[in-house]
């Protein structure tokens, strides 16, 4: 099932008088597998926060609202502009960002010169990443100068609802609701002091956009083993491919396992976001999901790094398309674009 | 002003049909100057966080109500127990905590054998701290073991409406409209391994406690100079007084100069809680707003420390008094409780 958090100017409205005014958190849609119709969802749940705050009441209905559409039964559908909708969470109470691919976390020290300590085998690395606004997926990149070092990584995440304190790995992976594509960007020039001060990410990771629609676990088939998901990220800079790592390879840690791991001390409520980290494989040859691997190759390779960071114009794409060649998530299309300033 | 989220069993309820079920952001009311009454406010806005998304609307109104129930004038007033309120913001989008006590800083890392390096005093610590749940002022504070090395951190935090990127400090500070004691839990058997990581807090702190109510900045009389608050914090353990460092001594970062650091590279969402860090005097007779210093002045007089972090049973307290001895935000009064696992 695919749901996504309509703007207010997206398709045609449904049931204005179940949403609130101002539009902070969209509206809720069923889109069709193909991303080209959508239907009204509000009368089941006015937004996607609201409906898993009541998931297991909401998915039947909208299960059912998505498979009339899909069988296009439903007279109220209305054709869609994947590329205009908002992110399906526009904000959200929390989003913790692990770092499942340690060939990502091992790259990007070692263009530090840093060594990867052994736990981090054993011991997920996740930060508290920004989560009070997610850009939509076309929404510009907003800098204030490329001195930043601006960045893209492409991620998998999974949308939770309430986990308790302190449950287990194999109790986890049932808290998992949804699927989404974000964009976490990074800005390369600002981490190293930021990081250096020992408290994390504030200024360096700004806010990330996420794919248009958010999945149920169903979409992907048998690319799903319950863990890991076996399809290719696919990444695209300026029009030219990027890099196509695939999602279930190299990754070091499920979903379940930073789930159990971010519950340790205190539950989570419905509607965190779980972010896989940057997808990353040893094969080079595959591409990159960040412009930091890149440069850490060439750096390995040539002493110093060739690729230049993102400019004010550039563009990347991110997207994951199923066997057949069908875009599952709709894609993450973002420009670069200088900021004016507060006042502007 | 004072407001509050109560919780669906707190006080009369009002007008139910105007709050979702399931109580996940409270009720607002308005609360007296004494703390002892309350007048429904969700006619209003239903929430906290809904009135803050439209409070030039909003406050108007609520300032209406709040001065006729602190003259009696209201029919619907109600006697409140303050201890029975929930955190007037149940969950927040975004909690930004910072370190504006220096001294803090300091003595912690002092314990740690470690120095502070000069940029600390120009370029504000922060860190993104955990904002999808926040406990009730007298709720539990539950620990699997204290092991964990459980302390309280007392604090001072404000709340922005939406506050654009790349704010300068001489305009943040408009954009505080509410303000809000925190108890920052903080883990510190687990925070250095966890520091270690280079990524910040995840299970470390883990969730924090709000006081009953949030008040506007003309609750604080002359003892808000529009940059600083000048009135002792609080903190009694198990009974007895553990400190009351002044909070507008020794004060670093004033809250604008905070909210200029956070919005650099991003807006910062309505809603959003920016923290003051752990308040902290040069003067020691004053007492501490966390063990961690006491036992930093221990170590550094004796070699070791002698006060131990908190057990299953004690009590932390964490109260504002004005200048005429009355509660400002209510108390915060928790106790550590051994959490029996997501099975009980």
């Amino acid at each position: 099932m695919s749901t996504a958090g309509a703007p207010p100017s997206a398709g045609r409205p449904p049931n204005e008088t179940r949403f609130k005014k101002g539009g902070r958190d969209g509206t809720l849609i069923v889109v069709s597998r193909d991303l080209k119709h959508a239907a009204a969802a509000a009368h089941i749940a006015p937004t996607l926060q609201a409906a898993l705050e009541d998931w297991a009441t909401v998915e039947p209905e909208l299960k059912s609202l998505y498979r009339l559409l899909n069988e296009g039964l439903l007279s109220g559908a209305f054709a869609l502009d994947v590329t205009a909708l908002a992110a399906p969470l526009p904000r959200a109470y929390q989003f913790l960002d692990g770092s499942a691919y340690l060939n990502h976390v091992e790259l990007v020290r070692k263009a530090r010169g840093a060594e990867l300590p052994p736990s981090y085998y054993d011991d997920p690395l996740m930060y508290q990443a920004v989560s009070d606004g997610f850009l939509g997926p076309t929404d510009d990149i907003l800098a204030a100068t490329t001195d930043w070092g601006i960045d893209f990584e492409a991620e998998l995440t999974v949308v939770l609802d309430d986990v308790p304190m302190g449950i287990k790995r194999e109790a986890a992976g049932r808290h998992i609701k949804l699927f989404m594509l974000v964009n976490d960007v990074s800005l390369r020039g600002v981490i190293p002091a930021e990081l250096a001060k020992g408290f994390g990410f504030v200024v360096g990771k700004p806010r990330s956009a996420l794919s248009p629609v958010a999945v149920t676990a169903d979409e992907f088939g048998d690319a799903w083993d319950g863990e890991k998901l076996h399809l290719p990220l696919v990444v695209t800079l300026n029009g030219r491919k990027f890099g196509s790592p695939n999602v279930g390879v190299d990754c070091n840690f499920s979903f379940a396992r930073l789930i159990e791991h971010a519950a340790q001390s205190r539950p989570l409520a419905t509607g965190t976001i779980i972010g896989s980290g940057t997808v990353s494989n040893k094969d080079a040859s595959v591409g990159f999901c960040c412009l930091a691997e890149q440069r850490t190759i060439e750096t390995i390779e040539t002493g110093k790094p060739k690729t230049p960071f993102m400019s004010f114009g550039d563009t990347v794409r991110i997207e994951m398309l199923d066997r057949a060649g069908h875009s599952i998530f709709g894609a993450i299309e973002q420009k670069v674009v200088k900021y004016a300033g507060p006042g502007a």
